[in-house]
């Protein structure tokens, strides 16, 4: 299961809004077949493990591990545990069941009306960890927010005045390019648009291009932006309030920005409404980028389930200088999110910590 | 030599203001003898890796491996060189020389004079790096200055409501109270003292008994704080600048202070006056532990050498939380202070970042 696991982890980015799943076939000891989800729309990971096999009577009452309850459905490909019958599989072990509607434990209750010994739950944690954004939407309807951010080793996102660029090395910001290569949507509030005239696009491109959503409570990025000039070429959302000037919308949206608009005049109502809509838009990850009140208006909405903190070998110093997180904040600590650490690694002198949010 | 300065880190806390000192005694490819210093006044680890010996006349003709020049004065113990004659070894490898007026090439000297081959700066940056503290203090007169800080993964040592405690879990603290019962001295700014009433002892107790500092620019400590009604079985030690109340001085020094008074009314040549002063009176490690406007004069007159960072697992957010290093801070990020990652620790979900001045 753990080779099933690893398998699976393959196809990061390039199958969602689908989950990721890993399937190996094992045979008198043997793993004789293996196979992962690689592609959106491509063959599924049961699918591509039984086309491996040298030759398919090698299935013949083998055992087969997936990281996922396979279908039961027909989607963009034929049902998986159709595939797996027809192969003669004698046993298949699932770390956990698919809770899309369509699956559900559909897939469990076909293999099992077959005749195959079908085991469920090993390794469960770690599939559901593995798949957790996938598993948000189908269960929610909301996609998976990953916040980053890049701060001083005294908590700084900035000098007090107001400098920023850049506070971690080239190596860091490779793996934040990375990163965006990788997830549906990349947010910034317009604080960030008028002070750091982003563009938001990974560098190189990677498996997928991420839309570029702004928040805009009353002001909207000027036709001259970076994001507004590339609109063309790559989509650019605005989030709008119903506070915001209609003229310079019909503006913006003639040089190719499509609008959001969402039924809200607080910021973490905003947030809230903003993220339901690329949600259903279908995204599976999206990305915060800053600035610090964008976050704590993301914070304040407990919209916020991954973080990943570079942490540049600086120190700004200044009572002044902004932290990473605005907004009003929690009074108590018992009011604060609570995370789990889930990763640290080093980028040349900076250091990168993935949080993940803490279920309580 | 890697032995060697293995051996030598376990002296740490044990034999300042000395430095860290392995040896180890090699004789045809083999360890015949090994040993460190282990405290202040006792054995050198020439001596001692000559008494680890299990008959002398095993160090005739064979090497000895020193993270240090031997010593060639009388102090608490006879000359090292001396002993490393008088075995008859045939060559001596030293990591670096010795800056000590006393010392300062004369061991290898010495040596040398005596038919010795010695070959020197064998993992010469380990070694300066192992003994940084006790170079800084022979080539300055001024102690090692490590600041030491909590806070959550979004910079914040507070909420915005004021509460601090606890923004770690056990283990780190723990940690902490081990490296207060290795430095000479631990630093902290009436703001703490007032909002924390702390008592800065290391419990358990470590090795050394740190002194006690508080700076104090116009408050001092109450009679009935928990630092000043340890004083009288802790050293407790107030820096005051020329502007406190002479009447309080008299009353806190009656219950058990010690009054260090600088000549100095900004917070910058403050914070330098009473690091010298306390250099002065022997320390080779001090430890700063807050608040934010105490670390931001230290950043301001560039006294920090070392910095502890702790990471805690949540968010507080909130513009206005403080964050660990206050004061005025730099405008510009070519004014900022740089740091090299030395270590990156984990206890529970805490992460420790251990950085070091970067010398530019
Ligand atoms: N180091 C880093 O990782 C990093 C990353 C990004 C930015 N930064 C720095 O952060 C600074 C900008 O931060 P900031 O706090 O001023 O800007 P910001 O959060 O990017 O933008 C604030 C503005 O965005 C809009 N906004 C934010 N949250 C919203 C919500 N939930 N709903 C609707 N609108 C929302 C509002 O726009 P309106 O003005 O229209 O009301 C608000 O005034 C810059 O100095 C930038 O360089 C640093
Ligand atoms: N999370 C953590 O690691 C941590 C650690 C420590 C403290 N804290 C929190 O930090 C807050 C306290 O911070 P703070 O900034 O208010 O207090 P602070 O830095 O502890 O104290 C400030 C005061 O100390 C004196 N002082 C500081 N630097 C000086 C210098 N160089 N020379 C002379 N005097 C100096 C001045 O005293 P006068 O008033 O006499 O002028 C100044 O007003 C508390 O909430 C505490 O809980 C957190």
């Amino acid at each position: 299961m753990q080779a099933a696991l690893d398998l699976a982890r393959s196809g990061q980015g390039h199958v969602e809004p689908n989950p990721m799943v890993g399937c190996v076939i094992v045979r008198d000891g043997c793993v004789v077949g293996q196979g992962f989800h690689g592609q959106f729309g491509g063959p599924h990971a049961e699918v591509a493990a039984i086309r491996s096999l040298a030759n398919p009577a090698d299935a013949r009452g083998a055992t087969a591990y997936v990281t996922l309850e396979p279908c039961c459905h027909f989607g963009k490909t034929p049902p998986c545990a159709d595939a797996l019958i027809e192969v003669g599989v004698g046993r298949v072990v699932v770390a956990m069941e698919d809770p899309f509607d369509q699956v559900s434990g559909g897939g469990i209750a076909k293999l099992r009306a077959a005749g195959i010994e079908v085991t469920v739950g090993t390794r469960c944690a770690e599939a559901g960890d593995l798949n957790a954004p996938f598993l948000k939407r189908v269960q929610s309807g909301l996609p998976w927010v990953i916040a980053k951010w890049a701060m001083t080793i005294d908590g700084r996102i900035a000098t007090v005045g107001g400098e920023s660029q850049w506070i971690t090395g080239a190596s860091s910001r490779a793996e934040v390019h990375r990163l965006r290569g990788r997830v549906d949507a990349i947010v910034v509030g317009m604080g960030t648009v008028v002070a750091d005239d982003p563009t938001l696009t990974a560098r190189p491109a990677g498996p997928r291009a991420a839309d570029r959503v702004v928040y805009c409570r009353n002001r909207l990025p000027s036709l001259d932006s970076n994001l507004v000039r590339t609109a063309k070429d790559h989509r650019l959302i605005l989030v709008v309030g119903p506070e915001i000037d209609r003229q310079s919308l019909d503006q913006v949206r003639a040089a190719g920005a499509e609008i959001m608009p969402v039924d809200a005049v607080d910021l973490a109502a905003m947030a809230r409404a903003g993220i339901q809509a690329i949600g259903e838009s279908g995204a599976t990850n999206v990305m915060l980028e800053g600035g610090s009140e964008l976050l704590g208006s993301f914070f304040l909405a407990s919209l916020i389930d991954e973080c990943h903190v570079y942490v540049g070998a600086k120190a700004f110093g200044g009572a002044a200088a902004p932290g990473p997180v605005g907004g009003i904040g929690v009074a108590e600590i018992a009011q604060a999110t609570n995370f789990k650490l889930r990763a640290m690694d080093q980028f040349d002198d900076d250091v990168r910590l993935i949080y993940r949010r803490f279920a309580d």
